[in-house]
């Protein structure tokens, strides 16, 4: 890196004080001397020198520091990674802008405190579990013609095999799906270039549809998937009626992608323990990591998806829990599925933004392989074939795919894009990435990641038209770079500007809550979120007027035999009604609607000792159902500072002995 | 604010070019030219005109800006609101390091998702409620000699009356304690100068000790209460036997601050709703808002901890709830309670770092007030009365307690203080921070916030040395700072710069997870934490080695009367035992032991469909216990990226049919 100690007490730095750019063209003050500048004290050089600020760090801070009022020109919806959450993350600023809740309770968000998203947490149960957290990893942005269009997000949880669908136009997660069919997923979210279909692949094989098996019967009867979720757009959800899967062999399958322009209709999954090696420490078997690691190469796997369409539409899909299946001998005789041996071990596959090429890194092995569309379906084409691995599934031959490999490091692990024919992969192994041109498979530079880069993600690098302009590195070891917080450290996110030339390391960013696994980052400006939901009374997870949506002045509290209905209002800064008499035992439901249109006019509403919270954005309608299980005085409050009187938007629930 | 346009396009601004300051002298390139400096492309000057940034944002982003691998000097802890946890943020970056779970489950700390952070969550249950949230307000760190010595962290939960420890160590929260006493509080936390008590006034008044009285008896049955929970440093515990409160009368008692070197010894508690208001909008009666604000002053409770101490000691507390408690007629006979008139709904409560002055802002009044120690201790020796409040609380002459009274603006809320004899208190109302000097009782300058400032923050601005150097102003609306992200926005955190004149504002930081109530900051260097948990085995609850700590090569699975136990240990890249098989309904108790001891070598262990997640430290011991309720095969996998064979630390969970 650069020298630190260059610039220090320099008295050439004093030249550069701020004073010099003032209008009124006044002299630079001497050096060291503050800048009598109005706001702000200080020159660039005396700052330098107090703050010990490198050449480099100056340019650094300008390119990336927002002014107060001053929007962010990309957002990046990063995994929150087992917080089961999604991060909003503003460009170059870096600062997060919001903490989306998804697969795990989040009370600011109100989020698991009241029956919508009650509800919608509830959808995402498997077989009578709660689940209450995920390991959330691939965000996903829905697409039109292969570029983001800014209306949706998906995000898939590792640890239990679910989607979620979180809608842009407010934020708000919206659906949960899970399919019995798998116990684990990995590479999901990905979708195809229109959203028609949303990727799960498996990760970890297991019976499909559950059930038990002997681990020592994992090569007949343990298998992998590859789901195809239906995305209706217009419902803004995915549609499971409508969704299929193919079973893939009991390898480990990881990521997705799904091929664009030339190649829309593929997708591309890797995989690696095709050894099927399955543990077993404490068993006398060597552990995964030696296990799945015997290989040269393991099986890319190619997928003609118009062609499953085609096949289940045609009724050759078998059901397995509520979800279609091509079982391995159709997707084989149909011609859905092709694999190709791919470098040991590999992460990323990662299709280039034309279209035309695939990049594939092997982690255990210190090449990126581009393999050619055009080759691969010429070979599918030809049905030019070197074999077939256990499960029948004809395998193309590797030199024949590929067009290049490039030596590009150690570790090597994801790919992104730029506008200018780039590529950048991250070296996990050598904490680093490298930047490569594809034409030319030559490596141009690399630049240093701290430390450990897992993901990395470009601006609109997954799309068609990549910007060229920011690439973060998801670090996931940060060791020394930030001020202890005890034994769990933060992970490190990196901003780098592909602009320069060397790339320059603009930022580091911790990552407060759960390790975000990948991100992608858009255009703010393809972005229209609502202000407030309208019409007032809106349910956010519908979006339409709720069916006890409240109006101001048709506030009431009614008796009926399912229990108490309370119609509540809030607006700054009261409840209508602020007291609520009930019964020990009886159930109470309340409906409450924020009455206010006003921007940023958001209430909350808590119930003390009854873990009842609710976040109510203006318009925003919620229902709350509870058993007032204990008699006594429960103050009930806004918990938004709202306004001055905030502390006085209060009341009581009181539950008077049976 | 300034002219932005003012250096857009100048020529003179070329001068300023970053080469100018390189170690070899060469000439400044001409005006929009891009230095040729070896690492970042681009002049300040060009920089400026490409981000359009004015000058002072030069300054303010390199007064913030914090390279890579370079620690913040602050660290700021903040409530995270609603979120129910505690946010760490570093200075004078403003980026958050840790979100610290507290209240709230959090699987990224796997708390919520194990025997040990079960247990705690559990003991802040309430009457066998479970509470999944919290309302964190006030964090207080711990202090000595009334400076923070940057050991403990307390928080309180205003919806339900509870507190949480934090220890500093190790960032993890160790105990909640729960007062069934009452029902709600606000001004929690606040320390003693030798964090002899953390102090928690009520808020929302009840029947002490819970059960039920009808509103219409607010005046004789609902009552307030300060509690003073003992703090065992040696155990780094809140011990409730030897805590005690004060029961106050049903006015809605709110912040609170101790008193320092002269007042040591003396507690100050403000208070509204001195009207007893208690809404009723749907009954004929005023909302709370309307009701609250009737009458021109308040009081401000003054209290006497070591008197309450000794009538403690002495035998005169009744028990309440397993609460010691001086019931209102002993605090009155004992001198422990006093009142003094305060101005119209006081938030904030601020005793000056010398101790001799207390700052009281009321919402309504346009006034700080500066009551006078010395005078107020002289009245109270005197007994000299204008009378007693309903209660039979004895009042002091609000005109021979106060020093001053200076007019600061609209909507005063809470104070803090710089190193040169200046106070900062917002004025929610006018979205400003007013600079006064106290001695003076002079108001010196405004700054804007956006907006709607509530509490601020200085750089140790709560001890009896405060530095002076930052304040953080901690706004609830934030309406057009930040990109959009639908109707629930982020707030503004805006750090201010006070060593220039006028005062700076330096960056925005969205708050991305529950409003932030309070902040306070201390010196990064006066934090020590562990970065492992030495020896091997530890648990972080206890901070001791755990009975089921696993040595590596004593992996085993024992089968005893009560389940099935076992004994796991995790290493890069592999656990042992890897597979664990056992039969449906059976009970598991998992003993899990992270061996390694290199930094930041955490790692994770979830089970899929079994809601499992925890979050493993190197040397930290975690016990997981739950049944196999569903026969299957689950995948068990390593959640942290923690090699770059991390797909690879995986196994599974064999549940057999019965």
């Amino acid at each position: 890196m650069w020298n630190r100690s260059i610039l220090r007490g320099s008295a050439l730095c004093g030249a550069i004080a701020l004073a010099a750019c003032s209008p009124r063209g006044e002299q630079a003050p001497a050096a060291g001397a503050p800048a009598a500048s109005p706001a702000g004290n200080g020159s660039v050089a005396s700052l330098m020198r107090a703050r010990k600020l490198a050449e480099p760090d100056v340019t650094a801070a300008l390119k990336t520091y927002t002014p107060t009022g001053v929007h962010d020109e990309y957002l990046m919806f990063a995994s929150g990674g087992h917080s089961g959450q999604v991060l909003v993350v503003g460009l170059p600023s870096m600062r997060i802008l919001k903490v989306i809740a998804v697969f795990t309770p989040e009370p600011w968000q109100g989020y698991g405190y009241g029956d919508q998203t009650n509800a919608v947490l509830a959808s995402g149960n498997r077989d009578g579990q709660e689940l209450s957290w995920a390991d959330t990893h691939h965000p996903a942005l829905s697409e039109m013609a292969g570029d983001y269009d800014g209306k949706f997000l998906f995000i898939g949880d590792k640890a239990n095999a679910r989607l979620a669908v979180i809608d842009l136009h407010d934020f708000v997660t919206k659906q949960i799906v899970v399919s019995n069919l798998i116990e684990s997923d990995h590479g999901a979210a990905f979708v195809t270039p229109n959203t028609e279909y949303v990727i799960e692949p498996t990760q970890y094989p297991a019976p499909l549809g559950g059930g038990f098996a002997p681990i020592e019967e994992y090569d007949e009867k343990y298998r992998g998937a590859v789901l195809f979720w239906k995305f209706d757009r217009s419902k803004g959800r995915l549609d499971p009626a409508a969704s299929f899967a193919i079973e893939v062999p009991p390898y480990m399958q990881d990521l997705a992608d799904a091929g664009k322009l030339v190649s829309d209709g593929f997708a591309f999954v890797n995989s690696f323990n095709t050894e099927r090696s399955y543990g077993g420490t404490l068993e006398g078997r060597p552990p995964l990591e030696s296990g799945a690691s015997q290989n040269d190469t393991d099986y890319l796997h190619v997928i003609d998806w118009r062609k499953a369409e085609a096949a289940v539409a045609a009724g050759k899909a078998e059901t397995i829990r509520d979800m279609k299946v091509l079982r391995l001998p159709v997707a084989v005789a149909e011609g859905i599925l092709h694999f190709i041996p791919e470098p040991k071990s590999p992460h990323g596959v990662d299709v280039t933004p034309d279209g035309k090429d695939i990049v594939v890194s092997g982690k255990l092995d210190t090449h990126a392989t581009i393999y050619s569309f055009e080759k691969v379906k010429a070979l599918i084409d030809q049905k030019k074939y070197v074999g077939t691995d256990p499960y029948g599934v004809p395998i193309l031959p590797f030199e024949e795919a590929i067009r290049a490999q490039v030596e590009i490091g150690l570790g090597p692990l994801h790919t992104q894009y730029d506008d200018q024919g780039n590529a950048y992969t991250s070296l996990f192994l050598e904490s680093k990435v490298a930047k490569w041109n594809v034409a030319e498979a030559r490596v141009i530079e690399k630049i240093p990641a701290h430390y450990n880069v897992g993901h990395i993600a470009a601006a609109e690098g997954d799309t068609v038209s990549p910007d060229g302009r920011f690439l973060v590195m998801i670090n996931k070891w940060a060791i020394d770079r930030f001020s202890g917080v005890g034994p769990l450290l933060p992970q490190n996110m990196q901003l780098v500007d592909l602009t320069s030339s060397p790339m320059q390391l603009l930022y580091d960013m911790p990552v407060p809550i759960g390790e975000p696994h990948y991100a992608q980052i858009i255009k703010a400006d393809k972005l229209a979120p609502i202000e407030v939901y309208t019409p007032v009374g809106t349910d956010p997870i519908t979006n339409a007027k709720a069916a006890d949506a409240v109006e101001a002045s048709q506030e009431r509290i009614e008796r009926r035999p399912d229990g108490v209905h309370v119609y509540m209002t809030a607006v700054r800064s009261h409840f209508t009604p602020d007291i609520v008499r009930v019964k020990e035992g009886e159930k109470v439901h309340l409906h409450l609607t924020n009455v206010e249109q006003a921007k940023d006019a958001t209430h909350g509403f808590a119930i003390g000792s009854h873990n009842v919270n609710v976040s109510i954005e203006p318009g925003e309608h919620a229902d709350i159902e509870f058993v007032a299980q204990r008699s006594g005085v429960f103050p009930m409050y806004c918990t938004e500072f709202c306004s001055a009187l905030h502390l006085e938007m209060a009341g009581y629930l009181l539950v008077e002995p049976k």
